[in-house]
């Protein structure tokens, strides 16, 4: 493995990031939810015609997928990355529909170092998936674990 | 579409249900890997050796759309569901790795009729997801969105 750009030092309260774009094809959002989320406002452009949405939806599950690659290629690729424990909160906030454009802020809110193991640290972040007109469609707390570059220090 | 089999009513506090289950395959964590989260312990089996999981293990995000799937084929495609708001909490607790054996343990913790829209109700529940060992893997407590049979009842 080559040597990590970011660290848990780099994720102090504060940060604020925002990742490059993703667009959601009709093709995407069938494929997704036949596999993982087949009601019928994900998979059915009629039938989703008749439902509260309008139209076809993206599964939200897909809308956390697309954020989760977001940040991989923004940042977390090149970091110290652990994973995460999981989350304080997730909204679905907005449809995501096809032919939208997605991309992340990420608002660090919290950092500790981890009590039970003092190499590594942990983040809190607001992540916001925005669409093209800059709606928040969906809305994170999440936590990521970092290993610390200076451990004590 | 065909008449719902469950409505809000049938989602009363209290409720249990257990899903069917869903084998994850070594193929299907290195495909949803590569396009949702290519971090090396996800995409790579020999660097995810060297990790602290001590091999590849799931995206949880994929562990959360199998986990989506399950309540679908359980019941949710047989509901008034109306999709859902979000989640208050999310806990990736352990590894999900190639050749486990994923069902899930539904339990309904809360549910209320929603303010805004008399024919709609909201149910919380948390969602264990355990693997063939009855480990949790992932808990989340999420809430849904169902027409209600009798509105005002």
């Amino acid at each position: 493995m080559t040597t990590p750009k970011y660290w848990w030092e780099d994720f102090q309260p504060g940060t604020v990031l925002r990742t490059g774009s993703y667009e959601v094809t009709k093709e995407e959002i069938l494929e997704f939810a036949r596999r993982y989320d087949p009601q019928r406002f994900h998979v059915d452009e009629e039938a989703a015609k008749q439902t509260m949405f309008g139209g076809l939806i993206a599964s939200g599950w897909m809308t956390g997928s697309i954020s989760m690659r977001l940040m991989c290629d923004a940042y977390l690729l090149d970091s110290a990355s652990l994973g995460s424990p999981g989350m304080e909160s997730l909204k679905w906030l907005k449809p995501v529909r096809p032919g939208d454009v997605l991309t992340l802020r990420v608002t660090v809110l919290e950092a500790r170092p981890m009590g039970s193991k003092p190499d590594v640290g942990l983040a809190l972040s607001r992540m916001e998936t925005l669409n093209q007109r800059e709606e928040v469609v969906m809305q994170m707390e999440a936590w990521g674990m970092y290993r610390r570059h200076s451990p004590g220090a």
